[in-house]
């Protein structure tokens, strides 16, 4: 099938930059010092991709996504880097014969843990982000409690996600070192192999005692990301179709902000500035100079990048795997809901 | 079954409050006077409720949302307010005894309506949003060509959404008569029956010559739209759980950017300001004075309320309603995708 056939909004991928993108983690990140993401993609035909590239265990966001990933045979190692306080799907999933970890950051999350079943945790250190984490003077404590439950503790993970935002690499380098000096820390306190951090903006900082990186974003990217200057491709994009031109300088897409994630902003058209999303429409605008005639008619198809990869995918149902103007393979978002 | 045995993020409907908003739209614009949108809900369930409230059509934007209607039984009068380019699945959904009318704006969407086996249209006409319709002075043209290619041609359609911005409703008033005095004179040129116009915001506008409101928004509801005035109550939240709380003063529930649409901004939660949302994660803060202590505790529930209601709908599988804390009924969200 061409890719003019795919009805519209479609999301594309395209292969030759996600192999690249694949190629790259597993050079400088190989095995499993990376730890990959599925939220920002949510579908077990990619992340067997990134399991033939090499590494062996994932890290979910959600119940289902860990779910999912065993029903397809992909649950050998899997981190749910969330808190959970009701825990008995993930211990009926290891029951079942899936190795899943899950992040408990307090008494009560620990309890949950233990009363759902699970065998298996890390202790979530905040270092720096507002979110989830206990302070890292207490991951000693909370590991001698899950121990006591008869939890394992594998060891800590802390994401430094706040510091993603300063766009100069030797700005930030220094602050992710002083962010993981307390994940360093806490994991002296807590023991065990494991130290999980990072993301795709981190993945080739070389910080010794991080383990493991849980990089998402990097195998498809977003605009976002793109502007940290990662040797990382733009994989993903959504096909639309121009529906409507106007005389008076504007063309409007069949898609729009139920097809594209919008936390990070408007999409980008490449040659034509985006002017507003609604529901099922991008409007654009002429990239030429004032009065120059709009160069889309109707019928034209625009691929229009994301600026955040991850809520993007996880509005569509599936993935289409391009080779520029060829349609190769449709992968089911399989992993989306909770 | 009680509200708080949910597994979270749910999205909950509140029985009373949509009560309410159905019977205000059904006291103000009864009957076929207001074509409920349902694109705000994508959901059969409550479209039938909309029809029981004495509303015989509906509106959509997707071929999914109208093929949906017809497999439930709705699709008696549903106007497809979207340009479509391939309009064989509504062809084949009106050879099969659906009442679907398309909006065209251009030569080519009339052909791509006759040549699909659409047999009715109106004519899109733009009147100020820069988006899709014709210009006001084209449509007498645009439905002679749609009836030499043996299509009738119902009327005229246009979408003031531009104006709703305007929170005052006495600034905004006379902006949006003179919007609609651009689609009465093309509603002279076109003929027909139908001036399809407006939405939630200028439901209680008396402009004679509209002869219906396409209507969504008001039986959920969104805090963009409650700034508006309108008699509307927000029927809609997300439930989430407080699955951390920091001794440093925030809270982190179980909703997120993947839960929420976002395009509008963050989602409000009731005492606790809203820090920031990640793709499962929402961080509060205190509504209390700085250094007293937070009132939230792991394991509480919340609910947020919504920016806007389309695409958070969009997002979830199912709709839970409600009647404070007992769950009455679970909809399935069943017009996603396109």
């Amino acid at each position: 099938m061409r890719v003019d056939e795919l009805q519209t909004p479609a999301l594309l991928v395209e292969r030759s930059h996600l192999e690249a993108n694949l190629a790259e983690m597993a050079r400088v990140r190989p095995g499993d010092r990376c730890r990959p993401h599925v939220k920002a993609h949510k579908s077990t035909s990619l992340a067997r991709l990134q399991r033939d590239a090499g590494h062996p265990g994932f890290t979910v966001a959600t119940i289902r996504e860990a779910e999912g990933l065993h029903a397809a045979g992909l649950a050998d190692d899997v981190l749910l880097a969330n808190v959970v306080l009701d825990a008995r799907r993930i211990g009926a999933l290891v029951a079942d014969g899936g190795r899943v970890t899950v992040a408990v950051d307090s008494e009560v999350a620990v309890a949950a843990a233990a009363d759902g079943g699970v065998r298996e945790v890390v202790i979530d250190v905040c270092v720096g982000l507002p979110r989830t984490g206990c302070r890292p003077e207490d991951a000693g404590r909370l590991a001698a409690l899950a121990r006591s439950r008869g939890l394992a503790v594998r060891g800590v993970m802390g994401y430094e996600g706040h510091l993603f935002i300063i766009e100069d690499a030797s700005q930030r380098r220094p602050l992710v070192r002083e962010a993981m000096q307390l994940l360093a820390s806490a994991a002296a306190d807590v023991g065990g192999e494991v130290v999980s951090a990072g993301g795709t903006a981190t993945y080739a900082e070389d910080i010794p005692w991080v383990t493991e990186v849980q990089a998402g974003s990097y195998v498809l990217m977003d605009t976002a990301y793109q502007r940290l200057g990662l040797p990382f491709a733009q994989a993903l994009s959504v096909l639309g179709t121009v529906i409507s031109v106007s005389p008076q300088g504007w063309a409007v897409t069949d898609f729009g902000l139920k097809s594209l994630g919008m936390d990070h902003g408007n999409p980008t058209v490449p040659g034509h500035p985006v002017w507003f999303c609604s529901d099922e429409h991008t409007t654009v605008g002429n990239s030429l100079e004032q009065g120059a005639p709009l160069a889309l008619a109707v019928g034209d198809r625009v691929r229009g990048l994301p600026a955040h990869v991850d809520p993007t995918v996880a509005m569509h149902e599936q993935l289409w795997l391009v080779d520029r103007d060829e349609v190769l393979e449709r992968w089911p978002v399989d992993l989306r809901g909770w």
